[in-house]
């Protein structure tokens, strides 16, 4: 379909060309493309004034050299000295952890003028993907026809980790990763530069920063600026280093030209960035799993906790900031869920997709050399997603238990590490792998530092109060007796009293137990924990058959689909590296009603109340009065532009990703999406897709005019902020 | 300022199309034009193409012998035979007064194909303005200097009075009444043909009528057929007549032509109309008042009582419907309330009008004459509002007492009349006189029905609850004894329990007594209604003063406005008729959305949820899946429109006016505005004060295509319903 498509844009365009018209007509192609897919895109046609190897060289030095992965976020070079540009709620963890009481950067941002005074970001790394390789015929080759399907899944990630040592053994100091790049089918080793001391150089004021905050989350208008700028580092030999004073500023082989003019309606722009996850390939089954049985419950079981963690903020301020990253964490996924829902319902992709895999059930009827292959494949698909909606009630409960309750979390987590980490490296689950191991430790000891006993009280009584009513969960082992407690409240209560799971010298010290020292500790919720743990890895088997399962028969389905359709696909999503194109573009959610590309400053002194999450801080409200807008102000809107919208395929992982225009120079920082295009998970539309970014000049003008960081400014190429 | 701005838009006009420009560029002007003010708006150079005289002609019949006042609302004759086109929301009482558990009209809506089939609305009237006749020099002729101002307020009114029923003998037939054009200046008689017996001919169903419900009040986008159509009848000989079935048709001397093939974007459009109330000629301090004191205390009293009610309503249906109206009604003030309390705050109306006022006042004092006579206006009109923000607390919820209270209000209108009726015809009250009582009377027995003693007690106790705060209510006499009772709620329980107010019998017998007489009855509510009533006759007369101090000041201001400004103005709204003209356009209401001037089916059709307020009757889903759209699509939109926005002047009153094209024909019917045209009320402006109008298309879709009344379609003159 999408060639197909694209045959057609390319018809329209010398139609339109040819006719006089102007291209304003081009529509966005669905895709995350893979760099590999760059050549025959034809992008140039499109908009692109670069040619394919200007953007990508596996030969030499090109754009997405410039580009990075900051933990879970995209970022830019935007310096030879390897400055980065990202957003600000990707860069939130490291400004929270540098604050204190008496120093609230948060609150009040921060500019380090020199590099010395740049702040250390401990648990933040950074990579660029330096190269690629197909891998798919080496790991596939462990897989035997006898295998059951959870033994097809272990000996996979075995072959994965096998193939990651090794390649870092040949590449020393870069970092390996083999991703699956279509189910069951396609796997992809990448190499990258893996660099771990990264430092904060510039953050707005969180009024900046996360203007608007929930309410505006997921929606257009928006006048949120959402950037920050951090730099990496490296050993004075150029080599990856933890933290260290001597360390020198990174010098990446390439970095993005920032475009201070910006970008004007309907202009080309594309972003190169690392999205999480999508879900194109998958089946209607899986659609109507998603809209009918697990979004309904992530919104139902967060929405109660987003409750009881605001009601317990509203009494005590303190007790609010420790909630403060994991409500907003939920509230995220809520209200994405929430529009994932509405959109499932709203439009027609279930139908739609339902209505392909008829037609491809017919094909594979007409033939018995097809018949025999792939008579089966959409069915054995469908049974997986059945057996997950039968079982769910009783296993996102059960699971939300342990996410719910974070003392049980952490409890399970060291037990679970002590049982893990006396395996031989190879056959643990990863996150105890030694080359994990240190992030996940640190993970754990930040977490616990969180933890508030009353709400954790009230969560673990409402999930046994859910679990009680559910059969299934009354059999497991550890939970029959809990569960018949006349008083659920009660039982809580007195566990999450007596433990020691949410402490962090427990942690530290529980870390050095084996398993059998543990289960000898005295405390009811660690007892709890040990007791539950069975029935977990139970479930994570469970998900290894059920992955070998969908893992086989998705790999059959792209490959009689490619026949079907005559056409070629692009993997989903996995956190590699991807292109996507658009055009600067408003949409119409709604009869009646159309949103338009861009806001602007006067717009945000509009919505500015004064009141959360709408404050402004007094700078920025000093610099409009008196108009000192440097050469920010983009000439059509007569206005210093806020956020801007875009008709390209992202989703999570593209936060922080550049924007750019048809030269690849930076006019945007990507931070959202609308709530319409929450559905891009599952399906990306030309009229409702659209992904939120902040607008260059913004950037500029706040870190140059408003909080007069000339220094990076000067170190962008940046001139002429008066 | 007005006739500034008219010289630049013709300026701006000519410049425009020398250019070869459109005229989209054209702004409305801000202005409800009395007629006498039609000569010189040059309308035709805004797009007009009828010469004034065929709008208005006091010599001759013009379009306004087409339009008609429905009681608080406006309609426009459709036909030869008295068929008359308004709002839903105007015929609304009729159609629920028509109805039964068995024949639910509300719910089904109602067509009568024949004039025998059409049923009579009680208690509506239909005028129709004749002639107006400048009257401000015999009704000041009255006022004495040395009168009081409350002698002078009652002085006045006894002349206004006086002046109607000597020009209803010299006319006989018709009613006449005298309108205060500018505050204690400028006084209009206006003779009205005044018809009786009106009756209604088709309404849709409610969820036609009503859709969006209170969501959608005072919203756009909006999909709601808020129409009805009506038929005026007169005794066979031509004159007015109360209902008969011997009544026919009456034949206006002008009808509206439709114009089946509506309006497009830019159009020039003008409405004839009623609208009832505005204050732009009021001072800065007035607008304080109403954003600090008045609209706040509407907002709160209104909030809760509506929640009262949705509360009691929640558990019983049939509780809910005895409080539709009045929670309706409510929820309509109190969001239009919060529609002007956003938008005082969001503009600078207050600030502006300030500033004007300062300059005046500098202008004053810089002649010594100018000193004299006018030095001290705006300081007197300044102190009432400080008077009454000083008292606010008291009056509004003393006087809100006797409002939300049912039965107290019914009681003391009881009284009331008792005590004015026993006085000379001049000398009552309005509502008492003879030319007014039988409606009020019949007003009585309505609201009678709608009683719900639980509510009602849950108002009374609130009220005192909020009253025992207040020093100056415990000095009342009445509410002493009252007031100090250790629990209110069971003082209102009992009060209530033990009154016959509320009883439609009571009513009907208590209209019959004397005030004596009323006063020997055991109820004690009556009682407390009695014990309350001077303070309550101290407050009206405290009005007289205000309204006296008022009137001469405003007189004074205005006259040194027309000085200082060398400009004529546009009195204030006061259910006259007026002449308001703009364009078909949106608006953008917030930074980066654009609001579309034209909701349509497809847009209806997506916001149907099937759920209230979102329910969309079978017949019109079906004519949507069957594509039959009868000749009402919309070629550019390639839908039938639903309704659409427009830039004219319009307030409270305008419901049911005809939405009029630039030949005076009829594309849509005016039931709304938007959110940020609530502050109309304070002052008009052209980048948001927006109308809505459901689109003529629609009407005739409904009513022709999807109902089958293809016999109004016929009356009308319109073809073409396949």
């Amino acid at each position: 379909m999408r060639l197909k498509l694209g045959i057609w844009l390319v018809f329209v365009l010398t139609v339109g060309l040819l006719a006089g018209g102007s291209p304003a007509a081009i529509k966005a192609d669905e895709g995350m493309f893979p760099l590999s897919e760059l050549g025959r895109l034809n992008l140039q046609a499109k908009g692109l004034q670069l040619r394919p190897e200007e953007v990508f060289n596996p030969q030499g030095i090109a754009l997405v050299n410039g580009i990075c992965k900051v933990n879970g976020c995209t970022g830019s070079f935007v310096s030879p000295k390897g400055l980065i540009v990202t957003n600000h709620h990707c860069a939130f963890d490291a400004i929270q952890k540098a604050s204190t009481t008496e120093r609230d950067l948060l609150e009040k941002g921060f500019l380090a003028r020199e590099w010395t005074e740049e702040i250390p970001a401990p648990g933040y790394t950074m990579r660029i993907t330096e190269s690629y390789e197909d891998v798919s015929a080496a790991v596939l080759a462990v897989v035997t026809p006898e295998m059951s399907f959870t033994d097809r899944t272990k000996a996979i990630e075995r072959r994965r980790k096998e193939l990651e040592q090794a390649a870092e053994k040949t590449n020393p100091g870069l970092r390996a990763e083999v991703a699956e790049m279509f189910t069951g089918k396609t796997y992809i080793l990448f190499l990258y530069t893996f660099l771990r001391d990264i430092r904060l150089v510039f953050a707005p004021p969180a009024a900046i920063g996360v203007f608007g905050g929930e309410n505006d989350n997921w929606e257009w208008p928006r006048h949120t600026g959402d950037f920050a700028f951090m730099r990496a580092y490296t050993a004075p030999d150029g080599s990856s280093a933890a933290y260290s004073p001597d360390n020198v500023p990174y010098e990446p082989k390439r970095f993005v030209q920032v475009a201070p003019q910006g970008a004007s309606e309907e202009d080309f722009v594309f972003i190169l960035g690392y999205p999480g996850r999508t879900a194109r390939h998958r089946t209607a089954s899986f659609l109507r799993f998603e809209q009918q049985v697990r979004l309904p419950a992530i919104v139902d079981l967060y929405a109660w906790q987003i409750a009881e963690m605001n009601a317990a903020g509203a009494e005590d301020r303190s007790v609010a900031i420790k909630h403060a990253a994991r409500t907003r964490s939920l509230a995220n996924v809520e209200k994405r869920s929430r529009g994932q829902i509405q959109g499932l319902n709203r439009t027609t992709i279930t139908a739609d997709r339902a209505a392909v895999e008829r037609e491809l059930q017919a094909y594979i009827a007409a033939d018995s050399g097809r018949k025999s292959r792939y008579g089966t494949t959409l069915a054995e698909i469908d049974a997986v997603y059945a057996d997950m909606t039968a079982a769910a009630q009783f296993e996102i409960n059960f699971r939300e238990l342990k996410s719910a309750c974070r003392a049980l979390a952490l409890g399970s987590t060291v037990y679970e590490a002590a049982v893990e980490r006396a395996k031989p490296d190879l056959e643990r689950e990863a996150p105890y792998m030694d080359r994990n191991w240190e992030q996940t430790r640190q993970q754990l000891l930040l977490d616990v530092k969180d933890w508030h006993p009353p709400t954790d009280e009230r969560m673990l009584a409402g999930m046994l109060e859910r679990l009680a009513s559910i059969s299934a969960a009354k059999e497991v082992p550890g939970l029959q007796a809990l569960l018949s407690s006349p008083d659920l409240e009660a039982a809580a209560r007195s566990l999450i009293t007596a433990t020691q799971c949410g402490q962090p010298e427990f942690i530290e010290s529980g870390l050095k137990m084996g398993a059998a020292e543990l289960a000898q500790l005295p405390d009811p919720l660690m007892k709890l924990a040990i007791e539950l743990y069975p029935k977990y890895v139970q479930l994570r088997d469970l998900d290894k058959e059920r992955e070998g399962r969908l893992a086989r028969a998705y790999g059959d389905l792209i490959d009689i689909k490619r026949e079907f359709q005559a056409a070629s696909f692009v993997p989903d999503a996995n956190a590699t590296l991807r292109l996507t194109y658009g055009f600067v573009r408003g949409y119409s959610p709604v009869d009646a009603i159309y949103k338009k590309p861009f806001t602007t400053l006067k717009g945000l002194v509009e919505k500015t109340t004064g009141e959360e999450p709408y404050i402004t801080p007094a700078e920025v409200l000093s610099a409009w009065r008196t108009g000192e807008f440097g050469n920010f102000v983009a000439p059509k809107l007569g206005q210093v532009p806020v956020a801007l919208l875009y008709s390209t395929d992202t989703t999570g992982g593209n936060s922080g990703s550049p924007v750019l225009n048809a030269r690849g120079q930076l006019i945007g920082v990507n931070f959202d999406r609308t709530f319409e295009a929450t559905i891009n998970d599952f399906a990306w539309n030309a009229d409702y897709s659209r992904s939120i970014g902040v607008d260059i000049r913004y950037v500029l003008w706040i870190t140059g005019v408003v909080y007069g960081g000339d220094n990076l400014l000067a170190e962008m190429g940046v001139a002429g902020t008066k």
